[in-house]
């Protein structure tokens, strides 16, 4: 142990992120990646930047991806900021608005990260469960917090919650009000996105990501939309030069063709359907899902044995081993194929299992 | 002014880097880039990488590029962390070592980031005026501070401060010392770096960059060195996927073809030489620099003007304009041409104004 570390990091366990085998080989659907590429024109564009002036920083401030995307969103460049992935920007917001004992308010079960930033920051966090559909707890209108958090649709339920909610929220909250939107462009329907509310509310901040919908989670790219005092304030907290070279041309190049994002996601869109039914059909209670992955629950059975199982076999989905979620798992959205093989194994597993529990008379050796 | 940010976020001016004029055409000596691009090993690697697999997220330890620093330091993986530029990673040092109210010392003038950084975290900055020929003044040892920074070779001057005193420095101060050594690499003769200290100094943290001697500061790649539980309790802190797998890629390539680095910091280390010959010649005190730049004074008169002056002349330098350091520029040493261009425009400069001068028999227009 370290004695000069201050006592908040030396209790803190630290965010745990889903494993990334090295070799590739796997079917991996444990960490929401798009299984399609990143738009030709992205990879044009990186290889046209690969070049000599490498050797210079980039943009302080990323103003042309901040102009791009605020055409694209229709708001003002001043209401976009740049993040080194939308990790980075939820790190940079804890650290403007909320001080030690503050307190962070958000619905659980939900992107775990929220708990490390709050630590780090010796801040109070106070989370209150989803109601069982997933939608916001009522207390949650009611707290004096200086941070509200909704990652929506949330992680790992895939649930939305509608604009009006948050829109009500915004209004009630003490503090800021941070919607996680990594996943919103996974979801059906028009009006979803609470992203037109940062004219109406100086205390909304809306987050994207570019890991998953346009298929670059290898690049780190997040966008913070907010009023343009909030933005002012995160630029202060921000590293100089938080977005690379690379990173900065992928983001501009994959914001001109966002017509090869929606393709892609108008086939995860079709995959989950299809992933949604057999899995429910498999006797798994699976929860409407507007993101690019599902959460499959088999209500007080731990499911840790079927992880694992899946795991020898080559297929990565995501469990999390904590109170409340060891009947879950969470699982990516993958091509037809990898959804379809995914759902062969399972039921290659539960049929070995329950084979093995005939023969021996008694529950399966994998059955807890 | 945005209510809800923290005082102490409100109240900060934010680190303003030196500026980046997007057309390119600028001689540009302002932010310490290497005026050489990086290997063509790196150009390669980043080629082959810009494939589809940038849907993935990148490794989320840097383990390959920690695996490679090490072997190529000396030192075990577990000594290495990576950071999105070494900016990232004295941000994390703050959030680890600092809360409210702990000190952290330095002497100055040095990165003024320093300043930003521990103003976000709330601590308390006790700044040491450098000796007038920039060695560490002697009440530094005496501090009781959190965390001691050193900039060696500092920034803006240049000068470097020996492994000796450092190791006193180590031995003396209460808590971390953090040797950020971004322009080492620049420094001549054996022995120069601290980073063999950190065996024997379990709160000696040593920063490297390869934004400088390694031409890459568009790809933001920075590596800290330090005891095992250092770095561990580092790791809970920094973003779960810091570095994009383009950087990474490019850091690995990078560490594979010193050779070409080294070849580069030879070249800048003759150009510095003839730089420093040259100011000193038209009158400039220069410092002995140890650093890709050098700093030029001309004590007790406000440079200001010959800055403006070279910048409308399509000549970027840096001019600080703080208490102490008005009467200087910082330059970064450029390509031979770059140099002598820079020397011709400011012989230009001063001839014409001194021709005012003599015009008007009095002060030139220009000279405050």
């Amino acid at each position: 142990m370290c004695p000069y570390l201050r006592e908040n990091i030396t209790a803190l366990e630290g965010y745990i992120p889903g494993e990334q085998p090295r070799n590739g080989a796997a079917i991996k659907l444990n960490t929401n990646e798009n299984p399609y590429p990143p738009s030709p024109r992205v990879r044009k564009a990186l290889r046209k930047a690969t070049n000599r002036n490498l050797r210079l920083y980039p943009e302080p401030l990323s103003d042309s991806l901040r102009a791009l995307a605020a055409s694209a969103y229709g708001v003002a460049p001043e209401n976009v900021l740049a993040g080194n992935g939308s990790d980075e920007l939820l790190s940079i917001l804890v650290r403007c608005f909320v001080g030690p004992g503050d307190r962070v308010a958000y619905p659980v079960p939900t992107y775990t990260l929220y708990d490390t930033l709050i630590a780090i920051q010796q801040g109070e966090k106070v989370t209150l469960d989803y109601l069982p559909d997933f939608s916001l707890p009522e207390m949650l209108y009611a707290q004096q917090s200086a941070v509200t958090f909704v990652c929506n649709p949330n992680s790992p339920s895939g649930t939305l919650v509608g604009r009006a909610e948050l829109e009500r929220l915004a209004r009630s909250v003490a503090g800021i009000l941070v919607v996680d939107e990594a996943y919103i462009d996974f979801a059906e329907g028009e009006g979803v996105s609470a992203l037109p509310l940062i004219r109406d509310f100086a205390n909304l901040v809306v987050l994207r990501s570019f890991s998953k919908s346009f298929s670059l989670a290898g690049l780190r790219i997040g966008l913070a939309f907010a009023a343009e005092e909030i933005i002012a304030g995160m630029m202060k907290v921000k590293d100089s030069y938080n977005l690379n070279r690379l990173s900065l041309v992928a983001a501009c190049a994959a914001l001109q063709d966002r017509a090869w994002m929606a393709r892609n996601v108008a086939r995860i869109q079709q995959s989950r359907k299809q992933l949604t039914k057999a899995l429910t059909k498999m006797g798994f209670q699976v929860y409407p899902s507007q993101a690019n992955f599902v959460m499959a629950r088999r209500a007080g059975q731990n499911l840790k044995w079927l992880y694992e199982a899946l795991r020898r076999r080559g297929i990565l989905v995501r469990y999390f081993d904590a109170l409340g979620l060891q009947d879950s798992f969470r699982i990516s959205v993958g091509t037809p194929r990898e959804v379809s093989v995914l759902l062969r194994e399972i039921r290659a597993i539960e049929k070995e299992a329950k084979d093995g529990a005939d023969k021996s008379h008694g529950a399966g050796p994998h059955r807890p």
